[in-house]
């Protein structure tokens, strides 16, 4: 019945697919239950357009995804667009034109898929669904932490408990290393080293500050036992508020998700390119590489914010979603959709016979139906 | 605080915008009940990507749709690939292929934004929302009258009641034009004749079917009526089984759907290249311009299938979505989201102050706040 040319246009380009049956149905129940969990904690949605002018889209944060982004020519005006590969710099413009007059704390969050040029280490995908939260105008631990406990509840509530944030802090090495005269190749080649965690070449080319940034790269690990290392640190006074920070910020998140599990990595900064205080990234047990992730940052107009975005994509395979929970009726051909429209109010899928002739049982069964709706009952097809 | 920078970069190309509170949630909303209608008479979920290679995105009946359908170089493997302008060519395509072997009827629903390089008549947007059905392996009336009732309930389940139905039968003017002996500058005339619903071009043009084709178009109208016309026609063998059809389809509706306004086009045929068979339009009152469409038509390998594509974008402003439901409370600094849980339970939406000397009631009624929570009680701001 599939010649050959079906089979070919069966192909996709690597990186999409066709998401089928019951896992579509899995991802837009994570989906929902996610956005039901933001928005029960007053963060608005948003939905930003598929496409828009390379100026804006491309601009502020969205300098770091020019890479990761198609460009399609407008035919319209003839000026290029973007196909979005990331949403939050989409609602950081929002925050800074459209909703510059809504009352701070401005809480947003928004879900849509995202395409990039090519896949990613982990995941080879190159169309990506995102759901994110951002909250704009206030800089405070307390809001880094609001930003991870509802992460936390928002994938407890697709089912998703075992879940890590790994916290991280990228101008604490960038401001230690400021404090030693370095020239750029110093700076460079101590940058390096550190990015590969070799403690070794951190200790050669560390200067005075080799000391503390090996014991940094120790600390790396459990929150618990990271925050007395990095309490024991002797730090400039440049630095030291940038490290109190982080504390009071790890602080503020154990006191709001007593539950979660927390890693602290003290030198990490690679990939956080537009970020200006705490940076997250969420990891789920059973699945490689970020499941989300998130930080503090300055939005188009300067204020400060702070969001985080999940990946419901990656997340389905641990998705608490019970497909058995869904009966479905066969319903023989001849009544009407108003004479069973009750079933569907009681929880069970209706599935209308098209055939006058049909053996209802062999059919229910066929079309895997557990009931057949009968002279006013249903009857278990089962066994 | 908004310089030129900004509002240059607020500015969308012609077709999109950002979706901003409350729209975002109603639209969410809309889509969720359909969704939910359509699964619960067995339409499993699908969820193909956006971007496809061109040589399957635009085959078959997808080919309508090449010119609205922008094009991207895949840089994997420099092929040319397509950004959907619909998703029903997607589903005729899985159906074909991936899920050629599930039982039939094959019911699916999907639901997505699609791009246009350029917008519709009725409304300029370039983006869409899509969501619909497709029941594919069946060719009979009661298939073409399930779509047209889970259509109507699922408008329904969004609070879109006034809703009416367009029935065509794009073959039965072609037919009857067919057999008189017409060359191509004939054919053409009377067919734009008909298109224009010019009565005396049609009788002027319309040969010996002159006087079958004005009473067509003079049926045009509500359906009870113009059934009754249509059966009063004197037709040849081969066109006579056609009107059979339409008559027996529109029988099977008002059987599933005894509450539907419907109406008959009987000579409509534009904008039907691939239809085999029923064609509707679905509009709603207080909406200008088509809400959804759908019909009959051979699925990739040659099944019979029938479907229906709604557009919740269009229909946000109908959508019965009450805000004043979602109360939202105030939470002063200093309690964690664990002692504040229960009210997201309950219903409420919980907002978390985040500065420890706020005044509550004030702040409260800054956020848009209906309460505080305070010594384990909601304390009401209002008035």
């Amino acid at each position: 019945m599939i010649d050959d040319t079906e089979m070919s246009n069966a192909l996709l380009p690597v990186g999409f697919c066709d998401i089928l049956p019951i896992d579509a149905e899995k991802e837009a129940f994570a989906l929902h239950q996610i956005m039901e969990a933001f928005a029960s904690y007053g963060y608005e949605r948003v939905s930003p357009p598929l496409l828009e002018f390379e100026q804006s889209l491309l601009a502020h944060s969205g300098a770091g995804v020019a890479e990761q982004t198609f460009r399609l020519m407008d035919p319209e005006t003839h000026y290029m667009m973007g196909l979005r590969s990331d949403i939050t710099p989409q609602i950081a413009r929002i925050a800074a034109t459209r909703l510059i007059n809504s009352p701070r704390p401005l809480r947003l969050c928004y879900a849509g898929p995202c395409v990039w040029v090519s896949g990613a280490k982990h995941h080879a995908a190159r169309q990506i669904l995102q759901a994110g939260i951002e909250l704009i105008g206030v800089d405070s631990p307390q809001v880094d932490a609001e930003i991870i406990a509802i992460t936390a509840e928002a994938l407890g509530s697709a089912g998703i408990c075992s879940v890590s944030f790994d916290l991280m802090m990228p101008q604490l090495a960038q401001a230690i290393i400021q404090t030693e005269s370095f020239d750029y190749v110093q700076t460079k080649r101590l940058m390096r080293a550190l990015d590969r965690k070799d403690v070794a070449a951190v200790q050669q080319y560390g200067g005075s500050s080799a000391g503390v940034l090996t014991t940094m790269l120790q600390a790396a690990g459990p929150a618990d036992r990271a925050v007395e290392m990095l309490k024991g640190l002797d730090l400039s006074l440049d630095v030291q508020p940038i490290l109190e920070r982080l504390l009071t910020a790890v602080e503020a998140v154990k006191r709001q998700s007593p539950n979660v599990q927390l890693t602290i990595d003290p030198v990490e900064f690679r990939g956080w390119d537009y970020h200006t205080g705490l940076c997250v990234s969420v990891y789920v047990h059973g699945i490689s590489g970020e499941v989300g992730r998130g930080g503090r940052y300055l939005s188009n107009n300067g204020e400060p914010a702070c969001g985080l975005t999940l990946r419901p994509d990656i997340l389905l395979q641990l998705v608490d979603y019970d497909e058995s929970r869904v009966q479905r009726v066969f319903v023989p051909f001849g009544l009407t959709m108003n004479q069973v429209r009750f079933l569907r109010q009681e929880g069970y899928v209706i599935v209308m016979g098209l055939c006058a002739d049909d053996d209802h049982i062999r059919e229910a069964r066929r079309l895997n139906c557990s009931y057949v709706y009968q002279d006013g009952h249903l009857h278990s097809v089962s066994g």
